[in-house]
């Protein structure tokens, strides 16, 4: 399938992680995590986010996310979310069925909750009807494509503090944000008061492997079983670590996201003042959400795949790549503009 | 790690496998299954199979395991298994967890299930204070190195069907079996009457990836959702797809398969005479339980690494791979017979 | 605790429920409900909803709506329902625990769905990342005291069955809302297209006893199990069976329920006028929602129990009872006009 | 039905049970537990277990079962029990379903659990692909109406706290336990080690209700959440409680055990030298386990209503209650000899 804006996981992996994987495949090495390179992995991380971290690996973002919910919440708690999050939208009731747990859900006009917005939720506290709240869970990058600033991360996490709550961050695009708002990983979490981290490396060009990075010791309790149980244990684990082991100790994972964002920004400049389209959202990370008149986002379809967004709304949104070339943003605007008469 | 016979998943992946994923690593792909690459592979599977099988690919075997239990029971069920079952002994509780279900745990003597053996389990039939009996699940071959011959399976298949019940093959060893027994995988499954197989890859040369295979069409049902919901869709899929290409598309799992068959019977011949040496099983595929002087076991520890399987009466579990080579075997048993004194 | 309006399940139960219990309370029974007791019961369920109609007592409301949500869902599907429902407000999360399923949760402006509110949530079918709606659940009267006409149900049944969905609706009150209606349970609910009923009595004069009542034939499906495993199966089961004999059989449903609709007709009546008192809804059912400044109905509640129901907007909620005389309207009335100087 | 052989719940409840539900049946109470009944209720069984114990009424034995393995475990864990044991016989997976945990099951002698039949379940600690045992569940009296000795009770809780275990104690027939034994529950449980009770009334002349009675109070984190997150809240709870002020501060429940154990003896004593009868257990509470010829049993069921416990081996159930009466016994015991051809 010819390259287009479908999605970060349309590309394939990076060269440096087929060089990682191959690398790894020699000799014997222990299975299920015990092996030198997801020490060595596990180490990267702590190096990432500080000593206290705890990294456990698992096969995709939904592990991730619920290995990280489940670390926060037994089921008759609920975590308060945006409408538009993953964990919500999907998931297909992931957290519902292997956690038991009810989710709160908040709509925004910007995928981003707002202690304010996460207030109306707080209630029934004590109240033995009610799901307790006791996890608040966002998305770095949100789904639109948005950020939370340092301040405004801290804000919610001290929010869930005061309620004996705790804050999760699903970090699917991270690497894509902390590029963006030029922080380390540890800025924008740990020191911001982020309980639990889904950190995902699939987006931005690995094979596979995502991460659930406990941040707050209290919270890494019977892990390794809780990960087991749910089918997230891989048994050739090394080659997940061995990818890690590129995408951090290499800085892959930086220079695949600022690529990925330069382009979304390169795209965004070429488009923004088009007549007839209307980008949405700040172009923060590597996505756009851009409103078209209809016939043109359906028939642009014809030369490149990419997914509407709100097709009632006729926003549609073209995510940008690793792999994402110049080349391809000038062929896809050229396009746009053929359908677009201009 | 120094190559040993700890497990079959110690092992590294076969070269073939690291070739698929670079040739599949061109261009985009759709993600979440519905790219050419798994289209293919889903039909090797059906080549295999038979035309009415259904294939879901997952990350590992728990995965598989858990997605076939899914589609055979509800929560009320209960699965009649043998006690060495992976599905009782190395899952955590991931089917009570995730199904709801019981399993119905019958000793055995060599790891496999008989018709007799079965039989004590299936009562209670329509009293609602019972787990219902809904499934047999045996492994193929066993964690004992067993084999189930066809007409054994034939006989467990015909028993499940009479009660109204399903016949699982976990086939984590799937291809070391068949390669056993001389007899394709739908001589060994489909035409035995199975009616959900998982079917494992990761133990026998690939990097990463099972499957749950429903030959019974009426189980399936939802599967899609039911693979999301528990978290075992894998975006990249194709990467997993691409690794069945080469793994079935090329013979790769016949080639690996009788080469570790092969070291294991090279394996025992060697060690089937040593005085204080006592193979437990008959040496069906590839591994070896045997029973040694407990300090020459112990001792054997300090130059290879392999696991104790039953401590108390000092037998072994000796694995061989797709990569153990025969000079792995020489300097093993040379280890062996100098820590016999001989 | 002296009578007042917080709950209708604050009153005792009525004088035939104790005679009931007592008449039933001679020789021994079946227990588990294969009982002569049950069996006349469950006759007259099938003479209130239809022949086809199979029920399956419970312990409480929360036990019949999870265990008809149960009926219509597995953990992949969704639950459409109204922000302040019964299953989303007052269970903590036992759908999300005992079924595994999400809830679609809708605001409403009186408690009651309507086609357009639900198609809000109909989307994603057939798409694997989206828990699949599968059902609308309505409470009949809803929580706020409210009333769907028949009509209004079956518009809602017939769109859930365009989309392959069913239409649960919870009864905790359902006596009241047949009453003030002057329509027949079966009219409410078979009639109308109606699959799934929680039956309540508790509210309504009963002891303890609930109701699951399939309507729809093909979710009569393992029923007797599901029930048992959630702990909803009673062995003394007659005694909710006698319960339901006297409630059923001698009318008490019908006198209960007109008597509590009429209470809350006679205080409506005399507080609807006085300055200050803005009643929320329709009084159509037992309830009256009522506005009142913030100094009344706190110090009001020196004097009478009753529940504040939206803080933030000084409403209260008053229930009436089947216990509820005129004197204890009178005097509630009495001492509302002393707190609001009148 | 005429009184009868068949359970102890095939009786109905005493009338100091009705005189009970009468003398709370007025007024209003707050719902849920919060009553003065409930208070009262639960101070009794502070008397009775110690002043740290901490009481849950729910509605039945399963209830009261999962309650307390849901205290104790979470869903990686694995409770021992023996293969006689309610939890795993007669509950339809409700602790796999609802809890998601495991049982390890033994089979005993005689219902009874010893230190060494628990060990063979007490490995794999630590180890993730291991459910993790952390429970041991006896009941007392066992299914075959066996008892444990204070001093076996206490080697079991002994064995559970050295590996970090906790001992559930399943009291569905508490009462006969204690009244056989001539000690108080708090000598049986509490002295003992014992950490969760569940504490049966209906089987001993109680119309409905059971409870779970966390004694360490370590495990008594988060019950009200769980307990009504599992449907197990009674609105009008003021009704169970008032049962257990006449059962427990009456000593009705010693009376009733009391009378239901004589009267088994009273029949042990009448059967036990007769010619084709084998009393298979020692009578310890209110239950016999008799081998006879088949025709006789089976055509004793033609005078008498009794449950086959062994039908392979000709074992029959005969159960005693709180309302048999020693004609009951005289009449069946002439029917058995007429059948034996005496």
């Amino acid at each position: 399938m010819k390259r287009g804006f479908g999605s970060d996981n349309h590309s394939g992996f990076s060269p440096e992680i087929l060089e990682a994987l191959a690398s790894a495949n020699i000799d014997h090495a222990l299975a299920y995590g015990d092996d030198e390179y997801c020490l060595a992995a596990q180490q990267l991380f702590r190096n990432l986010f500080g000593p206290q971290a705890s990294v456990y690996f698992v096969f995709n973002g939904t592990g991730a996310n619920v290995l990280s919910i489940d670390a926060m919440c037994r089921s008759h708690h609920a975590v308060v979310c945006a409408d538009t999050a993953h964990i919500h939208v999907d998931e297909c009731g992931a957290p519902q069925r292997i956690v038991g747990c009810k989710l709160l859900v908040v709509p925004t006009p910007d995928g981003k909750l707002t202690p304010d917005l996460v207030r109306t939720q707080l209630h029934g506290f004590g109240f033995e009807h009610h799901s307790q709240p006791r996890a608040i869970s966002i998305a770095q990058a949100t789904e639109l494509g948005t950020l939370y600033t340092l301040d405004e991360i801290r804000a919610l996490a001290d929010l869930a503090h005061q309620h004996n709550m705790y804050l999760h961050l699903d970090g699917a695009r991270i690497a894509n944000a902390a590029v963006a708002m030029g922080c380390t990983f540890k800025e924008m979490t740990t020191d911001c008061g982020v309980d639990v981290v889904s950190f995902g490396g699939t987006k931005n060009g690995m094979l596979l492997g995502e991460s659930c990075v406990i941040l707050n010791p209290a919270l890494d309790v019977d892990m390794r079983y809780r990960r087991k149980q749910m089918a997230q244990l891989s048994s050739k684990m090394r080659f997940v670590a061995a990818q890690y082991q590129a995408y951090i100790g290499t800085g892959l994972w930086q220079r695949n996201a600022a690529h990925a964002n330069a382009m979304a920004q390169l795209l965004y400049q070429q488009v923004r003042d088009l007549p007839g389209v209307k980008v949405m959202y700040p172009v923060q990370v590597n996505s756009l959400f851009v409103q078209l008149p209809h016939d043109v986002w359906t028939s642009l379809l014809d030369d490149y795949f990419f997914y509407d967004w709100d097709e009632a709304n006729n926003v549609v949104r073209w995510m940008c790549s690793f792999d994402t070339t110049p080349d391809d943003i000038n062929s896809f605007v050229a396009c746009l503009k053929k359908r677009l008469h201009l």
